[in-house]
C-alpha cells in the first residue's frame, strides 16, 4: 500500500533533486516530425492516409455534420446531459468572473496609455477519443475560450469507423464549440497549426493527448500557441486529527486510479489518522475497478508523511507545488493564506477533488510536476492577449525627449534617439 | 533601400507561409546541454571554469558587493541616472495598474470559491553584458517583478575582468534587484535553474540573451519558468497623407538599426508619402552610425506597401501581428479598436516607438514573429500565479453529488465518484 516517508526522506525523494522533465523519446519526435511535414505538404490527403491506417477508415467529410451532432443527443442519457449542463453552468459562472476589460493606465491632456484585452481569434481544442472519453475536458477547455470571445472555436477528436463519441459531441454543443473535425493524433495537431483544405489553421491549440499529441504540440509551439504539456496528475492532502480516514483514503485513491505515474501524498499531524488511512486504503482498493493501477501508483509514487505541525505540512507542500491540494483540517478556510504554490485548492472535509474535476467551476487543467511554482491553471486569460498602447502629444514628447535621447545614446542606438530628435527640431533638414 | 511590395506580394512573402520557427542549431544544443550538465554536477567550479575561459578570469566572489554597487553610481553621468529614474517611475506607474487582487467568484452559505493571486517566489533576470549594454532591459524586466511581490529577485550578467557594466548595476539599484551575480552565458542560466553553492535556484528566468542563452532557457524550461524566446524585432507603421515622411523614415530606421534581421514595414494609403519616405530613408541612413545594418535590414527584411484604404492596412497588419505598431494617421486614437494582433501600439505623429522602448511605461519585452496572435508582452501577470480554490459545505456536496457521480461513471473513473459517495452515505462500511 502507500509508502510512508519521514519529512526528510520525502524532501530527498520528491523535492531536493528537481525531477528533470522528460523530453520526448527521440523516435517519437522523429515520427511526429515526419507526420507534421506530411500534413504541411499534402494536407487532407495526408490526414486521410493516417485515418485509414489508425482509425479504421477515412470519412469523406471531416466535419461532424449538424445532423450527426443532433443525433448524438439521442445517444446520451438525459441525466448525464443534465449533469454536464449543471457543470457547464458552474464553469461558465466561475470563468466569467476572470474576464478583464481593456483599460487606461494614464489619461492626461498630453498622454494616454493602457492595455487592450483582445480574444485570440482562432482556437483549436484537442480531445482524446480512446477507450475512455472525457466530456469534462471539453467543457473545461471550451468554456473559457467562448467567454473570452474567441471567434472561431473548433475541436478535433478521432473517429472510430467515421463516428466520434456522442458524449463528446454533446459536451461540445453545451460548451459552444462551432466545428468538430473527425481527426486525432499528431496529424490533427499539424492540421490545426498549419491548415489543410478542410481545416482552417488556428492561433492556439489546447487540450490533453497522448505522447504523440504532446510531442506534436511542443513541435508546433511558436507557430501557434499551446496550453501546457501536462505531467502525471498529483494530489497533496493536508489532514489533522479532525479528518476522516475514509474520506482521505478515497481522495488519495481517486488520484491514484488515473495511472501508475499519478502521485497522491498525505501530510498529517496525526499518527492515528495516518494508520487508519492506510487501513482504509487497503479496504477501498480491494473493491476498486482500477485496483491494480491505484495500488501500484500509491506504492511507487505516493507517500504518507507524518509532520510535526500544520506549518511543517504547508512548508513541504509549497516546495512540492502540487497540481491539487486538499486541506482537511479544522477551520480549513483560515489556512488559505498559507498556500504559496498549488494549482487548485480544495478546502474542508466535504470538498473532494472530484468536486473541482467535474463540477464546481474552477478549471481542471492545472500545472503539474512542480510547475505551479511559476504557472497557473487554464483560465479565460489564456484565450486573450494583452496589447499595450501609448499616445503622446507633441508637448509630451518634448518633455520626454531629453531623457529618451540620453538612454538611446547610452545604449548606442542613435536611430532610436533620432526618431525623437527629428520630431523636435527638424534635424534632418 | 527599402523594398516595395504590393499587398499581394507582401502577403505571399511575409504572411501566407507561416515562417517556421528556427530551432536552435544541433551543435548549439549539444554545447548548451553539456554546459548545463556540468553546472548541475560541479556547481561553482563549473562556473569558474567558464569564466576563466570566456570572461578573462573568475572573480572569487560571484556576488557584486554593496561597495561595488555603490561605486558604480560614481561612474554613471548624473543626467543618465536622472533619465533612468524618470523612466523607472513611468514603468512602475504603468505596471502597478496591472496588479490583480485575490478574489472570490462565489460566496454563499454553502460554497466559497475564487482565485488567489500569488507572486512567484524567486526570479532571475538575465542581462547581456556584451559591447552595448541595455539598462532599459533591466528596468523592463525587474520592475514588474518587484511590483508583483517577488521576494527574491536576482540578476546575472557577465563581468569583464571581474567587473560588470556600472550602468547595469545602477539600473538594478533603481529597479530593486536584490542580488547581482557576475556570470553570463548558458552557464548562468543553468546556475539560476538548478543552483550552485553561490547561487540559489530560482522559479522563473526572464531576460534576453544570445543564441546560447536562448537555447539554455528553452532547455531548462519546465524545471523553471521562462519568459519567451524572442525573434528579430519588428515594427509596422500605418501612415496616411497626414504623416511626415521624415518621422516615418526615422522610425523605420530605428527598427532596422537593431540588426540585419530586424523588420520594418510601412503600410500607407499615400503614394506621395511612400515616395518621400524612401527619399528620407536614403538621406537619414547616410548619416547613421549603424548605416550598413539598417540598409541591409530595410532592403532584405523591410517593406513599403501601398494600400487602398486604412482598413486594408489594418487587415494586413492584423495578419502580420507585429511586435510594434505605429499609427501615424489623422485621428489616430480612434483607430485603436481596429488593432487585433500587435505587441504594443504607438499612436499619433508624436509617439515614435522609442517612447515605449525606453520611457512611457508599457513594457518593451514583446511578442515577435507573429506570436502576438496568441501571446502578450511582459507584464506584472508574468510574475504571479493564479491558484483557484473551492470550499463546499456538506449540504453543497449533497446537492452536487448525483451530478458528479454521473460524470465520473461516464468517464469510467469510479474512484472519483466514490470520493463523493463515501461522504454522503458511508458506503465503505
Amino acid at each position: 500500500m502507500i509508502s510512508v516517508y519521514s519529512p526528510k526522506e520525502f524532501t530527498k525523494r520528491f523535492i531536493s533533486k528537481k525531477t528533470k522533465k522528460q523530453p520526448f523519446a527521440e523516435s517519437t519526435v522523429k515520427t511526429v516530425q515526419s507526420i507534421i511535414e506530411n500534413v504541411r505538404q499534402n494536407g487532407d490527403i495526408a490526414l486521410q492516409g493516417y485515418m485509414e491506417k489508425f482509425d479504421g477508415g477515412a470519412p469523406k467529410n471531416l466535419v461532424v455534420t449538424k445532423e450527426e451532432r443532433k443525433a448524438a443527443w439521442e445517444e446520451v442519457p438525459t441525466d448525464v446531459v443534465e449533469a454536464l449542463q449543471k457543470a457547464a453552468k458552474n464553469i461558465r459562472s466561475f470563468h466569467s468572473k476572470q474576464l478583464q476589460q481593456s483599460r487606461m493606465m494614464e489619461v492626461t491632456e498630453e498622454v494616454i496609455s493602457g492595455q487592450l484585452f483582445r480574444p485570440i481569434e482562432r482556437v483549436g481544442i484537442y480531445v482524446p477519443g480512446g477507450k475512455a472519453c472525457y466530456p469534462s475536458s471539453v467543457l473545461m477547455n471550451a468554456i473559457p475560450a467562448v467567454l473570452a470571445g474567441v471567434s472561431q472555436l473548433v475541436m478535433v477528436t478521432p473517429a472510430k469507423a467515421g463516428k466520434i463519441a456522442p458524449i463528446l459531441s454533446v459536451a461540445a454543443d453545451i460548451a459552444g464549440v462551432q466545428t468538430i473535425y473527425k481527426v486525432g493524433g499528431a496529424q490533427a495537431i499539424a492540421a490545426l497549426a498549419y491548415g489543410t483544405e478542410s481545416i482552417e489553421p488556428v492561433d492556439k491549440i489546447v487540450g490533453p493527448g497522448n505522447e504523440y499529441v504532446a510531442a506534436a504540440k511542443s513541435l508546433v509551439f511558436g507557430d501557434v500557441g499551446i496550453d501546457m504539456i501536462a505531467g502525471p496528475s498529483e494530489v497533496a492532502v493536508i489532514a489533522d486529527e479532525t479528518a476522516r480516514p475514509k474520506f482521505v483514503a478515497a481522495d488519495l485513491i481517486a488520484q491514484a486510479e488515473h495511472d501508475e505515474k499519478a502521485r497522491a501524498f498525505l501530510f498529517t499531524t496525526s499518527e492515528q489518522l495516518l494508520n487508519e488511512t492506510i487501513v482504509e486504503l487497503k479496504k477501498q482498493c480491494a473493491s476498486l475497478s482500477r485496483r491494480e493501477i491505484a495500488e501500484t501508483s500509491l506504492k511507487n509514487e505516493g507517500g504518507a508523511i507524518l509532520v510535526e505541525s500544520v506549518d511543517a505540512a504547508f512548508n513541504l507542500v509549497n516546495q512540492l507545488a502540487p497540481e491539487h491540494l486538499e486541506i482537511q483540517i479544522a477551520n480549513a478556510l483560515s489556512y488559505l493564506g498559507k498556500v504559496k504554490n498549488a494549482g487548485s485548492v480544495f478546502i474542508g472535509h466535504h470538498t473532494p477533488e472530484s468536486v473541482g474535476d467535474y463540477f464546481a467551476g474552477p478549471n481542471h487543467v492545472l500545472p503539474t510536476s512542480g510547475t505551479a511554482r511559476f504557472s497557473s491553471g487554464l483560465s479565460a486569460d489564456d484565450f486573450m492577449k494583452k496589447t499595450t498602447y501609448v499616445y503622446y502629444s507633441e508637448q509630451a514628447l518634448q518633455h520626454a525627449a531629453p531623457y529618451i535621447e540620453r538612454i538611446a545614446e547610452k545604449e548606442e542606438l542613435a536611430g532610436h534617439g533620432r526618431a525623437v530628435a527629428i520630431r523636435m527640431n527638424d534635424i534632418s533638414e
